[in-house]
């Protein structure tokens, strides 16, 4: 695309050469001088001077550049927004998948499958299970007994749902998630571990979003449960029985262990692990790499191990690399003190 | 269900109306009025008066309700293993999987595979591999050459083993489990890193469950190892070489690092991070996040980052959100400290 | 082999008998009178006591063992070198996959794939994707349309390969990979998160090694990078637009968020997170479980929460148990401070 078609699709204006084109968009001190890039963030202005891209979307309130140097500058009113656009038009699109089941799929005759469903090669549909309107099966793809996908759903290559999980409409499933593997509960005995039946499902409301190789587990009794517009990051482990609210967010590798509940709105910030059976309130915020041992009340900012109110966690995390030198400075006190003390006696 | 007809199943005596049907099964705070659900640990028993559940399983001994308010009650000995009874009797049940080859498999000619074994579709038997009677290959398992599975062990969809893979008895592995992939070890050379060859394999013991997602690798040497009875949860991370013993538990998202052994009936909590070639004995229990950098003696319970004895490492688990103020106070008496100095000169 | 056959492959001098025969290696504590095992490390030289190996391979300035006792020796200038060699000559080896496309894979007639390529049962290869000469493709592996795999590159069994992914030569996918998934980008609206596109790729430089079950997302923009080299171990999560250098290695369940760039030969150990955005110089040393919050300088070794400075780090990690200890010593401090102060008023 040339920086003229571009500028007409972001509704900019260009300082520089318009019959310029470009092939690719990338990040400031990624792109080559076939690139588009975008400044949206103040914060990374140096990056300008450093870029090799070819054109840079910038705020309409960017400083004019000094004559000749640097990258032709498309000024818009959000930068990131319009970068989102230029990118998608720039980008290969996946062609859709074909509508129908593939001849490569077993699908059960009991199961109950849509007509415009998509269902790709080597998937695996259960006895009744059901697939409702517009629902994407890509590759390898595996819907248990009794299993149920909303309309509209999308499961990327090799998404597992074990019998009787049931998915609302709208979700995306990326490759390799595991919805309704057994939970992790044993009783002792001399003999070894005894497995707890494991007698319940994981039900997904609408618009829930679940990244690559994430591992969910079917409840205990009842469901482990996601409500609606909830997004899950790769590789998040949640037990049997959690319960997450609508909306709210868990970003990668966090573990939420057996009965935890999240409210609405709750945010988890990556590497996080909440223990089991412990309550966050809604709009809960929990910092990258803290540890949950007890009950958060709504609205609350936490961080830290253990999770603790956010400010505080931050002033104390400044402090941890000092740990040494503190212990140091109270033996030099301890030093000082028992010299006065023997002065004073 | 009716009221009656659980109440007759786990042998308790309903306070309520018998004839009152149930369809579900769920924990307090989750149920609806046609589910039923339980009270076992009595420091949920204000969850009592917000539960929405048609009856609750609770003790003998819970104290008679108020007249006509709150769910019916069915008291029995034990709630919780009556509430997995009354669960799975509520729960839908996946049928068994065909004995046979799925004609949608292929299973190399010079595998052995036993009578009464289940094959799905999409499975793929490497040549000299071998199943076990009642071994159950969900869809899409890949066992890889000369792989052999123990008598009655389950395989859920797409585990994959790599060759000389061996399994026992009664083992389950849950979808998208990973065993014998290669072992993480490279030798540094101007050119690159380079890899050391990993000749070894993965050896699993009887009744070893294996959570959804995990990945074992094969040894350097000799095999990675788990004894009979061991369970890993979710997302597990065993590199190569690792030794674990009889009856060890190992819960979500823990690493274990190359070569670490850990002992018998040891209890690892979730997303723990062993370093390599440490030695954990028997009995040892490792509190959730915790960091294993050195030995751990027999019989140990440790937490914390490092590891240390867990009463210790509660006490300053709980110190830590004060660091900042302490770091305050040492300031302070700097200061005072400094005064009676000045006056004592 | 007898020890004879293994003496002559590795170039040793054998003290013991020649005629006596090994099934397998093991290491020291593991090895059964069946096995050879090594000694490399001197650390680990008790070890040599406890060994029912049948013959021990140890460096040539090994002291001679006393009369009669212990297993017999295998003098050799690398100890290590030498098991690498022994082991590998006595543990199975897999066959090579047949060349060829199987019958039951699913390959677009738009796909180029070379003449010499190795496509498993249950393969997918979408349109327009590339396979170049060589590439093995084990059973189940999705290749999405566009996809290109260089030549040499080996995909481990149900490896998914988003749409327009591209992976260098000679590169190796472990089980269960997933690259090219969705980026976790969401903007916030009253009525839920609204996913922010992105129209990225994935791309692997040549010699890039990636672990069992590993997720990286594509990028937002433009590419999730790996340049030549890389190497990365199981469950790691690698989210959009992050960038790794040459030659960097990355350890078992390492999460790096958004946009993070790490340099040339950086090294970072397992469980460790790094914060969106941050830039890691070229051969930084992270220590395992770290939590990168800040820019880390060229060279730089660190370790911690927040990392820093390694040795700092390492002397603040022995202080970190007697945390509590400290805060009793500042009270003590306290009182006895406050006692004196009232002495000299």
């Amino acid at each position: 695309m040339t920086l003229a078609e571009i500028a007409s699709l972001v509704g900019g204006t260009l300082t520089g050469d318009p019959a310029h084109s470009v092939t690719g968009a990338e990040a400031l001190l990624d792109a080559s001088a076939s690139d588009i890039s975008f400044l949206a963030d103040p914060r990374y202005v140096d990056q300008l001077a450093g870029t090799q891209a070819a054109a840079v979307l910038v705020g309409t309130d960017h400083p004019a550049p000094g004559p000749g140097d640097g990258p032709a500058l498309l000024r818009v009113t959000d930068p990131s927004t319009a970068m989102t656009q230029a990118a998608a038009a720039l980008a290969s699109t996946a062609r859709p998948p074909a509508v129908g089941v593939h001849p490569n799929a077993v699908v059960d005759p009991s199961a109950t499958v849509a007509a415009d469903v998509s269902v790709g090669p080597f998937c695996v549909v259960g006895p009744e299970a059901v697939l409702h309107a517009g629902v994407i099966l890509h590759a390898g793809v595996i819907v248990g007994e009794g299993a149920q996908v909303g309309a509209g759903s999308e499961l990327h290559p090799r998404v597992v749902l074990y019998p009787f999980v049931r998915i609302g409409e709208q979700c995306v499933l990326e490759a390799g998630v595991v919805l309704g593997s057994r939970g992790f509960g044993y009783d002792a005995t001399p003999e070894g571990w005894q497995p707890v039946p494991q007698s319940g499902i994981v039900e997904l409301g609408d618009r829930v979003d679940i990244g690559a190789n994430c591992a969910v587990d079917c409840a205990r009794i009842g469901a482990t449960r996601m409500g609606d517009g909830v997004k899950l990051d790769n590789l998040v482990h949640v037990a049997h029985n959690v319960q997450i609210g609508d909306h709210s967010l868990v970003l990668g590798q966090v573990g939420i262990a057996g009965s935890a509940h999240l409210g609405k709105w709750v945010i988890v910030a990556g590497q996080v692990g909440i223990n089991g059976h412990r309550t966050l309130g809604d709009g809960v915020q929990v910092g990258g790499g803290s540890r949950v041992f007890d009950d958060i009340p709504a609205g609350s900012e936490v961080f830290g191990v253990p999770a603790h109110e956010k400010k505080t966690a931050i002033r104390n995390l400044r402090v941890a690399p000092r740990l040494h030198e503190m212990r140091k400075h109270i033996r030099d006190l301890e030093t000082r003190l028992a010299e006065l003390e023997e002065q004073s006696r």
